[in-house]
């Protein structure tokens, strides 16, 4: 948890409970925006898109005047519920959205949960009636609590950006700890800008951000039918950003950095994690193909079951590279495990300790850097190994 | 094991112990094939070659007359040993073609066992060497056994096709517990015919069953530097197949169906496995699609883990059909589990039942049938659950 949670002014936070999936836990989240806040929306790349998901893409592209407001529900995600999932959606927005005089359209949803369920419509929509009559600006840690599943603790990054005198304040939070993986993907994060920022600034702040974030974590190889990533700016008009201006700058690179750091969170908790694993792809011919191929070592069942069994097992992660379809030739591939020397042209570095390699492997915090030696571009996937308890919480999810 | 195991004239076995990884268990294998016999070898697609693949390809390919023997070790599979690793190869490769006063290239080497690691030539030269003096055409079940790394058990398929008078005997056996994915892929796999078939319609065979078998099945989608798959025809003059003759037909059938024989054996024996899996996609637009489609169900881990919890988790399944990049939409998406209705047109089917999916799901074998509603081509593919066993079997095996 971040030493001081900034607010962000006009965004509040209600939260109650639907007294549903997990009793009297608070799983009801409702966020009211101010009138001129933009939002910019970035969802699962999964064919296999929610309800809601379906709902907050045709909203956020039809928004109008006034006040917006989020509601997020945890417990059930309404993903592969045909139409009587739409049509449990709409109802809940149609009916906080007439509560509040505003526009359908002006609600935006969002569902985590257990998939394929029909949704206790009713529960939630009295939990997001409650959450309303407690809104508050305060509210980040029972928000952020609001939204988890099997994540273990809440997940809030907040910073200031100081430009000239002026102050510039970011705050977001993030859950998900398994189904993460790329074309972004966590399941579900909130980041709130306090600042005036054009949509289109907006935009480019979100896609930046979230291809060195959410697009480079992998858990599991997964992806959710739910996830879904927002980035908000309040609009206050006195802390106006223009197109160009280094307050853009530093405003976009504050955001990048909380979104990598709410990615590393998700990854710290990720589930039955015992390690985190960076592997970082260096000396590749593309971006593509760096990232190709630290997703293949990070994805792989041997490479993190030997991680989780404090195993430098180089071989595997050779063989992973091996496997990889960018890859013609490994003989050129130098592979290093916490500085300690693994693999030099293809294949066991002289210089290989055991005894050194495995007091490293002994660390929470493994850093595998691979050199293809094909040339200057670099790309770095953030992941877990998988443990027994991986596999215990998965084969009793839902029972 | 099959109730009678056919010998295949003129191919011996012998085996012996290298006293090396496993102690005295016998780890190290020779067979001699007749002067006329035909080899077809098939390898890992993986760049990650080991050094007796590398000598394998090689010398397959400038096969000279004369006797040919293979040898195969279990233990260490001499992969990524860099240049060290070839010779060591060689070493043992003009050893006992010396011995045998064979050409070196008549000696095809097979290797499996953990990589990366320096090979005990001596100790397994000494092993190939008491192998020889121990040759026998009724030595399968020995054979079968010392091939094997973590496997549970030997296996073993043997066939007879009877074209008009004359019998047909085939057998094979493979190893391979983890590490088993497609462009072929069992750890190793050695088929014996017992008929003289040209190398052009012996090569058919092979990739014929190869693509059906070994390229049908996956444990956790990862391939070795070691792959092998090895058929031989022993040159039986009484027993010639003409080219486009019935015989050639029932024969090529047979090794086909003794190929996807051996690749169940090897996931009912998947490291850690308590459930076998077969995954069919239907109505695809082409094969490839629906393969591609199988396998990423096949390699979800949170599809496999739900299959080890016994969960009907049908959400899982269509989440994972949704990430597969071939598919553009889900909703003529049909989805049955042992007969049990579970999607239809995308969302839960009407007629499911929890009840009956949970009965079904306690069975030990699962039919998984996707049906996508594009087109008519469909394929098949067999895993295995995700289970704890498979974490502490991987997470433990250097050490």
């Amino acid at each position: 948890m971040p030493n001081k949670i900034h607010n962000i002014t006009g965004v509040k936070f209600g939260t109650a409970s639907s007294n549903t999936r997990y009793g009297d836990k608070e799983d009801s989240l409702v966020v009211t925006l101010p009138s001129n806040a933009k939002l910019s929306g970035k969802f699962t790349s999964n064919k296999l898109r929610a309800a809601p998901v379906e709902i907050a893409i045709h909203n956020l592209s039809s928004l109008l005047k006034g006040e917006k407001v989020l509601l997020v529900n945890a417990g059930n995600a309404n993903a592969a519920t045909g139409p009587q999932g739409e049509k449990n959606t709409k109802k809940y927005c149609s009916a906080i959205a007439s509560d509040l005089n505003l526009k359908e359209e002006n609600i935006i949803p969002f569902s985590t949960g257990v998939i394929g369920e029909a949704m206790p419509v009713d529960s939630y929509l009295v939990a997001f009636r409650k959450a309303l009559d407690k809104l508050s600006t305060n509210n980040w840690k029972k928000a952020a609590s609001a939204i988890l599943t099997t994540d273990t603790k809440p997940k809030i990054i907040s910073k200031e950006v100081k430009v000239g005198k002026v102050s510039y304040f970011i705050t977001g939070f993030a859950k998900g700890s398994g189904m993460i993986r790329p074309d972004f993907a966590t399941l579900l994060s909130f980041v709130f800008i306090d600042a005036k920022i054009s949509q289109s600034s907006l935009n480019k702040m979100h896609s930046e951000a979230i291809k060195v974030s959410f697009e480079a974590i992998t858990v599991d190889g997964d992806t959710s039918p739910n996830d879904s990533s927002l980035l908000v700016a309040n609009g206050n008009l006195e802390k106006s950003v223009n197109i160009g201006s280094s307050a853009e700058k530093k405003i976009s690179d504050a955001v990048t950095e909380i979104f990598k750091e709410l990615a590393e969170l998700l990854i710290d908790d990720a589930e039955g994690a015992t390690k985190k694993i960076k592997v970082k792809v260096f000396k590749a011919k593309s971006v593509d193909q760096a990232k190709s191929v630290a997703f293949t070592i990070a994805e792989s069942s041997l490479v993190k079951t030997a991680m989780f069994g404090s195993d430098a097992n180089w071989g595997r992660i050779l063989s992973a590279i091996g496997r990889d379809e960018t890859i013609k030739e490994i003989n050129k591939i130098e592979i290093k495990l916490n500085g300690q020397p693994l693999v030099k042209k293809g294949y066991i570095d002289p210089s290989y300790s055991e005894k050194s390699a495995s007091r490293e492997m002994k660390k929470k915090e493994i850093f595998i850097n691979v050199s293809l030696g094909m040339g200057k571009k670099e790309f770095e996937v953030i992941t877990s190994d998988l443990s027994e308890d991986y596999v215990l919480i998965n084969s009793d999810y839902r029972s």
